[in-house]
């Protein structure tokens, strides 16, 4: 057989949207886990949905470039929903290493990338979850902290009313409780994460899984990949307490 | 800077639009040949442009998998076209692995995913060539290779239409010479091939590629990664032909 795609009507899969920055898109490096295989697993390439396998989302090269795609938290999520609900489910990558709030407000590149992605995915699946982990680089000056809650009710807001989907459930992710050297937080990674727990308890079933004593590759920017796969389930965590 | 993406204006790069199945996403083994290094080469990753790095179109998995993303002839075109014109140069990663030409008529997934792309991308370069390397499933029967002339003319006219890029060249490629033993094609892929160069004279600005003498991998299906630097050289001597 020459087609090695995967055959599917309109409702194939549950899918989850990934959006955010590197610690979404993931960086933990390859082989320091053990892959998953659970054949309920897939995610969006062209459109259509294949087997899911790591790096999910190819934002950056894999074999070069300073921060390379690789093990994220959403793998472990899909995972551990197929799971638990015994359903096929579908990965939407989208995440977009070094981003800004700023450029996934509507109307910019990531934004629009996204809805373009998910409503593609929607022609064979169902959208189940968004999952969200951004702020890194809005640490970067107290500005960016400060205008993140009202930017990102109103891009969240928006997004689900373009997804057609209002009341699809919104799992946020704590930044790295401390953030090394690599990037110039100055502790204001504590601030925005208020902002993000803030957001959970205001945005319409939205929900927020800990960072608590995950573990950080050298760069102590990035979650490794033992961090993301427990992320992932803290994530799943969260969303099946918000939908229970 | 956390930010490792890159700034661009509405113009920052040419871009080359990538549509196909494996051949064109590319199969070849890494490692095989030495990487492209050239700082003006790029590609499309959630609607933004990032350094090239191979694989370029990551239509499968990268280290699992029976067809695993790889070397195509993409990267050695862009290589080329950016050296001949010494401007930053982007491609637009559309192929998907064993698709059939059905799949890529208008409303289809692979179609629509591939005009979503591009228009992201024009927002932010000038779309310079449309590469088709397809036709490999359609071998599979005498009834899709008798059909592949008239909708090919169908799907790329509705494209450049829906581009807005109705005079962009389109630069084709011979399906291998032979395909072995993989796929039962019972040698159908010579009738495509003059098939392929038919539509090379009829459509506008249009051209194709040989395959002749172009090494395969062990599966007699996938040309190698040697194979698909040269062939990238090819697909470029026909796009200056064609331009000059």
């Amino acid at each position: 057989m020459i087609q090695d795609g995967i055959h599917y009507d309109n409702a194939f899969a549950d899918s989850i949207l990934m959006l955010g920055q590197s610690n979404m898109a993931g960086r933990g490096d390859m082989g320091q886990v053990k892959p998953i295989r659970n054949p309920l697993c897939h995610m969006l390439r062209m459109g259509r949905w294949q087997p899911m396998c790591e790096p999910v989302n190819p934002d950056r090269g894999i074999f070069e470039g300073r921060f390379r795609s690789g093990i994220s938290l959403a793998a472990s999520f899909a995972d551990e929903y197929a799971r638990a609900f015994q359903r096929p489910v579908g990965l939407i990558p989208c995440a977009d290493g070094g981003t800004y709030l700023s450029q996934w407000m509507p109307g910019q590149l990531n934004y629009d990338h996204a809805v373009m992605q998910t409503k593609l995915a929607q022609r064979t699946s169902r959208l189940k979850a968004i999952l969200w982990h951004q702020g890194e680089s809005d640490c970067l000056s107290s500005d960016t902290v400060a205008a993140y809650r009202e930017n990102f009710i109103h891009m969240i807001t928006q997004l689900r009313k373009d997804l057609g989907a209002e009341d699809v459930p919104v799992i946020l992710g704590e930044l790295p409780q401390q953030m090394g050297s690599v990037w110039k937080t100055e502790g204001r990674e504590r601030e925005l994460n208020a902002v993000l727990r803030q957001l959970a308890r205001e945005v319409p079933n939205c929900a927020i899984a800990s960072s608590e004593g995950l573990t950080m590759k050298p760069d102590g920017a990035h979650f490794d990949s033992p961090a993301c796969r427990e992320f992932g389930k803290r994530y799943f965590e969260q969303y099946r307490a918000l939908t229970e």
